[in-house]
Order: C-alpha cells, then sequence, then structure tokens
C-alpha cells in the first residue's frame, strides 16, 4: 500500500474511534446502554465506517457530511453482530465474551433492539443534511437493514435445507456481507449528494467487493496456510458449513464422491481429519479451488475498474488500496 | 358509548384491519416474513393504529394522511411484543403460541429485527406527505421505539433490584405503555400536520391515558370481580410483581405488615392464598386502593380535559369515548 493512502486510511479511523467513543445522549437504564458501549469497544477493522467516509470524499472532497451516516453503519453493523451471536451461539467475539454471556439473551436481545434503534438516529442526525438528503438516507438504510435480515434468515435455512444450491449461498452472503459494504459506500455517497446513478455504482462495487471477501474467506478456510488465518483450519468442513465451495463440489461431483460428500455433512455423522483430507482431495479434482478463484478475481476486477471512472483523488486511491488489503490477505 | 362514535370505531378498525392483511413487498424468505403475518394476524383491539388515525382526523379532518402512520404504530407494537414474549418466557399470547414458541427464538428476534425494520418503512411510506413531515414523523417514532426500550429494560431490572420504589415503576410504565399511546396520537397528529404545540398535547393526553390505564389494569387485578378479568384473580402477587400498588403499599407500611410484605416476595417464598389475604388486607388498611383510584382518576381527568380544548367534531367524540371504553371496563 502506498504511503499517502496508508496515512489516511489509519487517520480516518482514529478519527471513527474518537467519534464511536463520543457519549450518545441518554445512557439510563445502564442495563439497556452498557452493552452498546462495550460491543463498540471491542474495536474491529471499522471497514463500514471507513468506506462511507471514503466514499463520501471522492463525491464531495470532504468526510464531513458522512460523519454521522459512518457512525450509524458501526452501530447497525454491531446490532447485528449482537443479535447473531445470539441465534449463532457464539460464546466470544474478539476474544472477549458475547453479550449474551458476559449479561444474558434478554439484554442482549434489547440492547441490540435499542442500538439499532440509535444507529437510525444517527443516519438523521447531521446538521449539514436537508430533509429530502434524510429520507432518501433513512429509506436506503432500512432497505439495506431489511437485506442483511434476510441474509441472516437465509443462514439460519441453510443448514436445515436438504436442496440448497451454490446460488442459495450466494443469496444468504449478498445478505450478510456483500449489502452492508455496498450499503456503507452508498449512505457515503449519497450523504454529499451523488446523483442516484452515482450512488448505485458505489453499491454495485461494494456488494462485489464484499462477494469477493467472503468467498475469499471461504477459499483460505481451506486453502489458506494452517494456522495463520487465526481459525481452525478447513473449519467450515468441521461445523459442516455449506460454502459456495462446498455446494459446487456436490453439483460437480459423481459417485462415489457425491455421496461421500453428502454423508460426511448427515447431522449423526463426525467428521475426521481423514474426512477433510478426503473432501480436499476431491474439491482439487473437481478443479472447485481455480473456479472459486476465478469467480473472486471476477467480482474484483469488476468492483476496481468501476471506481477507475471517478475523477482521481487521494481518497480514490485510498479506497482502492484499502479494498485490495482486505483482499489480499493471502495468509 | 354513543351509536355514532361506536359506528366511528368499528369502521375504523375494519379499516384498519384491512390494510394489516395488504401484502408488504419481498415475502422471502418464509422463515423471516411468516411470523410477521403471523402475530398481526392474532388479532386485538388495534388501540394504537386506532389513535393514531383519529388524531390525524382531528387536526385535519381526515384520516388518509396517518395510513402509514397507523400501520407503522402496530407494527411496532408488536416487534415488541413478540421480543418480549422471548424476555419474559410468554409461551402464548391471544390464546395462540407466541413466535418463539411456534418456531424458535432465533426466528422470534430475526423476524422481531425486520417488523421493526418495516414499521420504520410504514412511517416515511405515505405519498402525501412531503420529506420535513417524513423526517419529522421518524425522529419520532426513532425517540419512542428508544424509550420503549427503556422501559422494557426498567422492566427487566425491577424484580432484581431491592430498593426498587413506585417511582421506578412509573418511569417503568412510562416507558411500556404509556410512551406508544402517547407516541400513537402524536405521530398521527404530525402526519396531518399539526403544530409542535397540538402534536406535544396530543402525547401528553395518550401518556395519561396510558399511565391510568395501566394502573386501573394492576388495579383489576386484585380488586376485579374475580373470574371476569380472563386472567388470575391477583395474579400479580402470585408472580410478585413490584406493581405501584405493592411499592407504595411497602412503603406505606410499618412491621410486621412491612417485613410481611417484604418476606412473601422473597424469591424461595412461594406464595399462598392465604398470604395474597394477607397481602389485600395490608392494602386495604392502608388505604394503598383509594390512592390508586384517586391517581387513575387524576391521569384520566387531565388527558379528557385537555382534549376538551380541540373544536368540536365526531372524531374527537370518538376519541373521548374510545378512552373512556378502555379504562371502564370495570369487570
Amino acid at each position: 500500500m502506498d504511503a499517502d493512502s496508508k496515512l489516511l486510511l489509519q487517520n480516518t479511523v482514529a478519527q471513527i474511534e474518537d467519534w464511536l467513543s463520543e457519549p450518545f445522549g441518554n445512557q439510563e437504564p445502564a442495563s439497556l446502554y452498557e452493552p452498546v458501549d462495550y460491543i463498540l469497544a471491542l474495536g474491529g477493522k471499522r471497514v463500514r465506517p471507513l468506506l462511507a467516509l471514503l466514499a463520501s470524499a471522492m463525491v464531495s472532497g470532504s468526510i464531513k457530511e458522512a460523519k454521522e451516516v459512518a457512525i450509524a453503519v458501526e452501530y447497525l453493523h454491531n446490532f447485528t453482530l449482537m443479535h447473531d451471536d445470539i441465534m449463532d451461539r457464539a460464546e466470544s467475539r474478539r476474544g472477549k465474551a458475547s453479550v449474551h454471556i458476559k449479561w444474558d439473551e434478554s439484554t442482549a436481545i434489547l440492547s441490540g433492539d435499542v442500538m439499532f434503534t440509535m444507529a437510525a438516529q444517527w443516519i438523521l442526525a447531521s446538521e449539514l443534511l436537508d430533509s429530502d438528503k434524510k429520507v432518501k438516507l433513512i429509506e436506503n438504510f432500512l432497505e439495506i437493514t431489511r437485506i442483511v435480515c434476510e441474509g441472516q434468515a437465509f443462514d439460519m435455512d441453510l443448514p436445515k435445507s436438504t436442496s440448497a444450491t451454490a446460488s442459495d449461498y450466494m443469496k444468504m452472503i449478498e445478505g450478510k456481507t456483500a449489502a452492508l459494504i455496498g450499503g456503507s459506500l452508498k449512505l457515503g455517497a449519497i450523504a454529499s449528494g451523488a446523483s442516484e446513478d452515482i450512488y448505485e455504482l458505489f453499491y454495485r462495487i461494494g456488494h462485489d467487493a464484499g462477494l469477493a471477501f467472503q468467498l475469499q474467506d471461504d477459499l483460505l478456510d481451506l486453502t489458506g496456510k494452517k494456522g495463520l488465518t487465526g481459525k481452525k483450519h478447513c473449519g467450515d468442513i468441521y461445523e459442516k458449513k455449506k460454502t459456495w465451495i462446498y455446494l459446487s463440489a456436490l453439483k460437480k461431483s459423481n459417485d462415489p464422491d457425491s455421496s461421500f460428500l453428502k454423508n460426511i455433512y448427515a447431522p449423526e455423522h463426525e467428521i475426521s481429519a481423514h474426512d477433510v483430507e478426503e473432501v480436499l482431495r476431491i474439491m482439487q479434482k473437481l478443479g472447485i479451488f481455480q473456479e472459486c478463484e476465478d469467480i473472486i478475481s471476477s467480482y474484483y476486477s469488476k468492483a476496481i475498474q468501476s471506481l477507475e471512472s471517478f475523477k482521481p483523488s487521494t481518497f480514490k486511491n485510498a479506497l482502492i488500496a484499502f479494498l485490495q488489503s482486505l483482499l489480499k490477505r493471502d495468509f
């Protein structure tokens, strides 16, 4: 990454951290608002607010119109994490106890609800924006939220489905990942007064990049250097996740490979290290890894090419560098 | 109730039922949207949309500007029920299984989230309203939602608190009941273009009436004719609810009554019919029931008096008659 982009990104993230630590109006009862502060303080790369600010600055030359939108998308993201962790029975997040573990499920439900409400309040909070812009922002914010909820529902449906296809998986990650990556760019662009053509293009860019990131994550789970991803090697197979890779392999394979892939995902079967080796061998044989890499590359190139059409700026450079850094974690 | 008001209320509720049964855009995945239709179809008195429409019509002479707001407050109310039922471990609602029982907790969390999102989308959906009005509506809608969440948090805190007071209870029902009763009137008035003075007055009217209803409910639980409320007589005592009545009795009593009231609410104690008789005797002796009736009457009169200041109309008559009917269930 070039030094200018790196500095710009670092400064912008520092700015975001400052904003996120500002108190937000009423803080009583503590049982409701403490979990909100807790989950925000767990950190993270602040990808979504960063995207909102960069898109905004690419349109107007400044991040100031998108401050509240940037905070809003981080609140929205963390609200979804708080509720998803209950549904997914995830006991920790970023190395600390999830909200429903540190407190309890009821607290995580209710604090999530208020956090979503606060996110929507942030969307409307800027004094720089007129009513027309605020309505456009909140309408798009709500539409994005619905798509995110739909993605989580598809995700919960997948393990139960006996006829899931690779395209069902794509629909799921469109909601769970791509919608809010694209949505963050889009909302930032709207805040800065972008025309519909431009903010929809931003959505598409983030959407495609989001799909590429998620597929890349899935691919690295299976092909990444062991121990460097911070996650268990082939954890997705051990957890019987129906990823694009698995579902494509299932479709492309013939017996006995096809039956093998199906049988080891049966609820009663416990997956062994030997099963995993066999799955990887089948996927390799079918050329699924290469196919997945081609798709990632195609989504990613589409996103970058669309970005090229914008006029040169330090913000544009930083956005391209940032997207690249998210994808090129070739550990 | 006069015949004109009765007819107007009946017709308006029929209109609301029609609107609620209209399909709302995307319905996939079914696992996400079916619980939304399910809880809406469970019925209910549709108090909140009715209030929104009556306030709107009192301001502008027509309910048409408030259609979407009316639907929105019913969606919001049902979203809170869906999540509250999980937190309160309530297995049924209106004689049918709650969403988290019919489906599961994850479904109830997620469908609640999308239902809240849809509620906010309804707020913005009218083609008759300009952006300034929409922003005012959504800002107030979100503020009301936060107060409702705060009320639910106070409600969850109350059983754990060893120092709860009657005013803590009032703070709780302000959030859980009064805010959305007042909020429905307020949002209806905003939709019809009421000035800030007027819509804040509507909020206050609904707020005070809401407090009166809740206190009346609590009072009837203890003093109502047995078997006619559809609920277990003195159920609040058996469930150790820290109502205004209980907390006021606790404060006003001296030993040994005070210790008795405290001890029977201890976690390990199981309340007997004899305990309940004794509690009622103490409350009667302290004059708590009369005190509660006086407070109800004072909130209620304040609400009705404020309504009197509006110009005469069939809608005003119907609203007064409706509030009266909600309070005067002297079963």
